[in-house]
């Protein structure tokens, strides 16, 4: 039993069919090690391949025995914690990285996107539309939404308040993790499955969608849609904009380098390599027409911004007096870089 | 008593003056039938014309009786459940339609647009911010402004949390309706009387006013402004805006026709027609002179961008090369509509 | 002991090492009266200096009394309120406007700040970043980020909701403040140390950073950036931008004189003096090259935006046949405001 793809212990919420809503993994594991498996599969019911096993508080104890005599103590002591919990508890194994084919499947790997196990397209989501309900994230807790209406009305019976902040397939990260050495400053705008950092920084008007994010050190002011990542020492700018692919299909998946920088209300329709800027309030997308100009400012050629996709050293304006987009290379950026910074 | 405008059976808070915050109708109707009305008036003391009548647990419960009898069971039902209430319980009757005179005749608008019972500039919402409150939503439920400094030091004293969530006449739409086939991933954006369509999902960066709305399926990651109209089928792109019309007065209403698309931080302040799509970037209003282009990309015309207000199957752009904003027909149209739409 | 700078009195929340998480001062003090500070003083153990006291609720009786001995009345009332917490209390004395050093320090003057007792850059802030920590701001209140795992795994195996809804040094405004004369349609984008004059309105897509904001009557629907200041009578068009000031360092300060306007998605780099106008959409940086016209329509000069930094009654627009950027004097923008402010 070697080679398992994930591992989660989970606790969750269900609707009154006893169907999932969601699942709330502390410490899910990338690879486990065979002992911990096997310790698992001894234990539990498991028929092989992926599965998420409900279990009672009883099987969870036993697991927790189990697993710390395998020697994985540290998810032998979540099994034990989790053992005296009435909620839902789910063991969640993921013998292979296939689509996921339930909601304990699913929320398992958008956790280890947001623990930084794996990063953005690091796992495989194909069809997870489909597997994830559409929920009432309220302030008493997930509440499916054929209960809503009903549960409204009793808590206004009883004066009490019963605030619904999300009506989505995806809640947000921080009601599950925040990883180490971020600030996000309004986690309303962070799904579950982003891909937050270390050193990152979600202003208010950030935004990160899932299977996206930032890799190490980043101001985000702008958008992240979803599968657009961001390197190392990169900012988008405040109302910046990327180009998602969900409903693309087939289409160029953006994103942005190292060191590089989108002014504020820019946007990109096409990925960026490093140390590359893009002026405030320009878009440029794809078929964006480009006059490419040399050091000396004179007109190289004129090119369709695609064909400038992922290369490094590139800064994009608009000549504020003929209205042309230019694309200039390095050395003027590193200047406006530090300009542009000033917005962070 | 034929052809009665709207009735709802209400619950709602007040303040220490016992003057109403807000009002939370589960079933508000559009053209009661006579015979729940007569059912009504014969229970309660009702003097004609629109009325919000505070009433007592008993007297709800006689309502409720009474309504039954009607066969009017759905909302009979309703009173009966009211009348286990100790909060404040409130039957609103609107006879006509004329300008909101009171918070339980306003909210009851709201609520006529949230259920989708009227669609936005389908209710007299004359005077509407002169009869509202400013209120303290808090995760304590609604409390009057000039309460909250007590409440906050008292809860602080206690160790508790009083969160200001919003201060506004409009509470968020979701803590009082979430109609039928919707996400709406950041419910804070979304104003009590908006109109949501089936179909439609809000995206964290979306905004919705209220007296504004989609009506049918629709991808929203921009902003709907009060008035703001989005037919069947088209989408805002993330950060893309409308001009609203509440402080114009007298301006041209803003809409979107079916199946038409602004890129993502564009914005408009004209009406589109069906099929139209404005580049994302691009801010196109009213006084925009724009190069009319035929189909074999030969000036046409220019034009003022109102002058096109409200045509079908134009594509708006900026040339990237010329800085003229042209205008296309859709021919062209249709092809970048499979583009733009990668970014929802 | 006279010429004091600020006084307060406050109840905060700290983590599971007695470290300050925040402080909540209900009735901050700027220029406190030397009778007050002298009744402190001789109750306290105070040596001197800017100091954050801690205090048992004992000697905050004590407090009350020597306050109201002093007909330092409404102090002493907030003392003998402050006296029944168990919660932990503060004093804070600032003898001099020094930058602050500890979390309570830095908390006394952002509240200054949303206070209205300082306008922007009223009060010494240098360094406040490292004086805060970062924190979880939840809806079972501060949370040291160290201590959050275990908090949300243990509320999970409850069945009970911890939703985390800001992980940052700056807490948002409302749960401290709410000045009177405003609407705030969403809190969570206004920060603590936010200056938000009577009579304006954040709409949902406003944002105010600390240090920062509007000293009248303004509508906001944009963002106004750290260190930015904005007159009274100016808007803020949706999505707009000001470039803040934080990570540049010795750059311009950017500010909005009297009855100015940023139009819908526009942005700015440069200050602005009063009754100026930026057209919807148009990004102005420093460094942008402007045709500055005449009235009568003719070419006066090309010049860069940053010299005409600070300027009255310029209107900036992009002309939409030929892409160049342009200004013009007051008369044209005073008729384009009452377009624009359609906005609103």
């Amino acid at each position: 039993m070697t080679n398992f793809y994930s591992f989660g212990l989970g606790v969750g919420s269900q609707n009154s069919q006893q169907q999932w809503l969601d699942v709330f993994y502390s410490a899910p594991l990338l690879s486990p090690s065979a002992e911990l498996i096997d310790a698992v599969t001894s234990t539990v019911n498991y028929s092989g391949g992926n599965a998420a096993i409900e279990v009672d508080s009883q099987t969870m104890s036993k697991l927790a025995d189990a697993l710390n005599s395998a020697g994985a103590t540290e998810q032998g002591q979540l099994a034990s914690t989790l053992s005296n919990s009435d909620q839902p508890l789910v063991i969640t194994l993921l013998a292979t990285d296939d689509a996921p084919s339930s909601v304990p499947e699913g929320y398992l790997k958008l956790h280890l996107l947001s623990h930084r196990l794996v990063q953005p397209h690091g796992t495989n989501l194909t069809g997870l539309f489909g597997v994830l309900p559409n929920v009432a994230w309220t302030n008493q807790g997930a509440i499916d939404l054929a209960e809503l209406p009903q549960r409204q009305l009793e808590a206004r019976l009883k004066g009490e308040l019963l605030t619904v902040d999300c009506v989505d397939k995806f809640p947000k990260m921080t009601n599950y993790v925040v990883p180490t050495g971020v600030r996000i400053a309004h986690t309303a705008r962070v799904r579950l499955g982003a891909h937050i950092g270390e050193g990152t920084t979600i202003m208010h008007e950030g935004f990160v969608n899932f299977n996206a994010g930032t890799l190490g050190t980043s101001m985000i002011e702008g958008r992240i849609s979803a599968g657009v990542v961001v390197g190392e020492g990169s900012d988008l700018g405040g109302g910046s904009s990327t180009m998602g692919t969900l409903s693309g299909g087939g289409n160029i998946v953006i994103s942005v380098g190292k060191e590089s920088l989108l002014g504020a209300n820019s946007g990109i329709g096409i990925p960026l390599g490093d140390r590359c800027i893009v002026e405030s309030g320009l878009y440029i997308t794809a078929g964006t027409k480009v006059n490419l100009l040399a050091d000396n400012g004179e007109l190289v050629e004129e090119i369709k911004a695609r064909d400038l996709a992922g290369q490094s050293d590139l800064l994009f304006r608009r000549n504020s007096l003929s209205g042309a987009v230019e694309c200039l290379s390095n050395k003027s950026a590193i200047v406006l870089n530090e300009e542009l910074h000033a917005n962070n």
